[in-house]
């Protein structure tokens, strides 16, 4: 796999050595001598290190500036095979090891799991085109970041390959069951699911409510730039997943992404209050009416917990009760002034169960579609009201139109994303069979879907 | 008319000594005594002011800590069927007249034309139901703020009085045929319209458009908060709106809104990079991409010019070259995971000239629709990709998913955000006859719709 050579300096120092991946290898510097295997490394940051491992089963990394000789080992031993060939296939295994050097923990680290799904962060540029083409799994992923192996023991798995532009609700169930399975075997700290930062909100809120009462923390990270970009997140965001998975004391569904322009400022979103709010940015992931749940810097984790939000890791945990089935008969619908209201009736038609509506202001929509929205909803098409200003609060109360859309059975959703209100929609009409029940449960706050904060705290964002 | 009676201390200061709205009156203060009329003064902020017009037609608002004594004067003449009658019902006079003690320019003021179309600037809380309704003309809300009169001239017109939500491409025609008669009639410094907050922003895009050229500045502005409560906007917003009317050397379309929590710093945004980003917050309106064109303090205006925009005042202008029609046959859709492409044959057979994606990050929707979007760009109709995460451009050439976008004809509109996008083709789509110049021309910048900073300068936003 080309994703784990070596390129530049460290490529160059190999090859006059005559040295490749899998090889016994001994590396003397200035703190010592190393015996072990050259280990594949994904040009992630620089070319500027090497990555072996130890006899003694750790995996450690070394500046070349540190290196005053290298050689090939006496043998290519036991380690070859399993290096080279698993670690590029990387189904179900545990490959991380701490660096012996600098594990905190001596013996067996906090044991975490890497799910990959696709995206950007198991990506490379293809110089050739200059686009960007998904090729890294997971155990790449983690080959290519050897500081997490400090942290935790690290079991890795393929579970999709696909941006996430290209996923859909069927995907969620996937990665429900995947990490429930996961969670059950009892022996994970924390599940990490590499992710396209695509719809990776959206994700994180399917499996909010699809994960809902999980023990442990899942946490979603992805890169904004691929990994092998001299300005790629990945590496950072993977550390930081791999810390608050193993550090933290909550449970639940998180994103993990940078908090800033900067490269060592991370922030933990909740599942179902964050938002890709800029394009390319490595910022762009933001808490949405509320503050992250935590910020990372270096190896401090700085909890801003708030105390209503009943995070804390569970004991309990039924594994037989999760629901993690969506059901796509479910629009996201913008309004805006020219907006026909016949596409209410073609919905209706078509079988959708509910419209969730991106209002304007307040949660608005015209009053040239307040006669369609009643026949859908005397139809029994559900019809929820969210706000396209992304922050603040939905409030049906305050103007005539609010009140019109009251009237005739709007339900409002409070300060809910548009994206988390899609997607709950979406799971609870897969598990549910009454409507009222739908609407009494859409208007509860169930996965800190709705924040507690009072309309008039709200009102600076 | 309730909107112009006093209230509160000013009320019962009146009431004590019997007197009524446009009865002559003489005040005895410290600084000298004043005779005129009883203005109306609508309760905008507090109840400590009364107003009055002064014999020589200027207007003053005196502070009831600063009244020694009130009377009624001798007649209740000339000025009572003037103020009471006119003023109240208000097509077209010119109202205002500065007060003389505080009038910068000796003679006569700088004109600027108020046209009000309805919104929260212009309503009122009702206390029985607790609700907003919508009360006010452009006249009341001069006479409401008689802080403007020190600044400018104004001439008031009601043009509208509807709640922005329900505000459609055809008000947009009215508001720009409204506009150029006053231009055209070269005594305005500069209008300003009254407007509800929700579409704000659609109509300051739509207005860039039907009236790219226009010598004078435009100015959109409004209140988050009604006028009569304590927390409102509205005085400030118009106050500022005045000042960079009169003020500032640009022309073009402007929103002005408050810039923070504070209550006294105001930001003038371009017309077609204006966002709603709060349902609630006075600060709700941010320019996207870019800085706001200017930041207004009090008395202090500080340009923040970029210098690509090109927004100097006019000399030229063709009044008879504008366009102002708009075509209601666009949709602005929003991607998410779980979207049924379907609707996309739906909107083609429904006779849709053109769809506006919000798609995922870069400008993303699944490998799902290609099928479908393919069908819809064969049968004629233009497919236009924004991004859905509202800061950032987007970009098809960096993925899989976007090159076989741009291979089946999906159009990329740069950092165009979705709303200014969807106005403009409904813009082109009633002025051209040919989808091949209406793609060029929305890949064009012609009103600072695209911003002209490199995408690695956009990097952070």
């Amino acid at each position: 796999m080309g994703s784990v050579e070596y390129k530049g300096k460290a490529s160059e120092l190999l090859i006059e050595n005559d040295i490749k991946i899998g090889q016994s290898i001994n590396i003397q510097t200035n703190n010592g001598k190393y015996s072990g295997i050259l280990l594949p490394r994904y040009e992630l940051f620089d070319d500027n290190h090497v990555v072996m491992k130890l006899r003694n089963g750790y995996n450690i990394g070394i500046n070349l500036t540190k290196i005053r000789s290298i050689e090939k080992g006496s043998s290519d031993s036991q380690y070859g095979a399993y290096i080279v060939g698993k670690a590029s296939h990387n189904v179900n295994q545990t490959i991380g090891r701490p660096n012996s050097d600098q594990a905190k923990v001596e013996g067996t680290l906090p044991k975490v799991a890497l799910i990959s799904t696709g995206g950007t962060i198991g990506s490379k540029i293809d110089y050739r085109t200059g686009g960007v083409t998904s090729v890294l799994s997971a155990s790449d992923l983690y080959l290519s970041v050897p500081e997490i192996s400090r942290y935790a023991s690290v079991d890795t798995e393929v579970l999709l390959n696909e941006y996430s532009e290209n996923l859909r609700p069927e995907h969620w169930t996937l990665m429900a069951n995947k990490i429930i399975e996961k969670t059950s075997m009892g022996i994970y700290r924390g599940i990490i699911l590499s992710h396209g930062t695509d719809t990776m909100h959206y994700s994180s809120a399917a499996l909010s409510f699809a994960l809902r009462n999980i023990p442990i923390p899942v946490i979603l990270t992805g890169a904004q730039r691929s990994s092998d970009r001299p300005s790629s997140d990945a590496a950072l965001n993977l550390i930081g997943a791999t810390k608050f998975a193993i550090e933290s004391e909550y449970s639940g569904v998180f994103v993990i992404m940078h908090a800033d322009a900067s490269d060592n400022l991370l922030a933990c979103h909740l599942g179902t209050r964050v938002r890709k709010n800029h394009t390319s940015s490595r910022d762009a992931f933001e808490s949405i009416d509320i503050k992250p749940v935590a910020l990372i810097n270096g190896e401090n984790i700085k909890m801003q917990h708030n105390p209503t939000l009943e995070l804390q890791r569970r004991e309990d945990a039924n594994y037989s009760s999760y629901k993690t089935s969506f059901d796509r008969h479910v629009i996201l619908l913008k309004y805006y002034p020219g907006f026909e209201p016949a596409i209410i009736s073609y919905l209706v038609q078509s079988g959708y169960k509910a419209i969730i509506f991106e209002g304007t202001g307040l949660g608005h929509v015209s009053n040239e579609c307040i006669a369609q929205l009643k026949q859908a909803i005397n139809s029994g098409v559900m019809i929820f009201m969210t706000s396209q200003c992304i922050w603040g609060r939905v409030n049906l109360n305050v103007y005539d139109t609010g009140r019109d859309l009251l009237g005739i059975g709007v339900v409002p959703l409070s300060d809910m994303t548009p994206e988390t209100a899609l997607v709950k929609t979406m799971w609870l009409l897969a598990n549910n069979q009454h409507s009222g029940d739908i609407k009494r449960m859409m208007q509860e706050n169930m996965c800190n879907e709705i924040s507690s904060i009072s309309p008039i705290q709200l009102d600076k964002k």
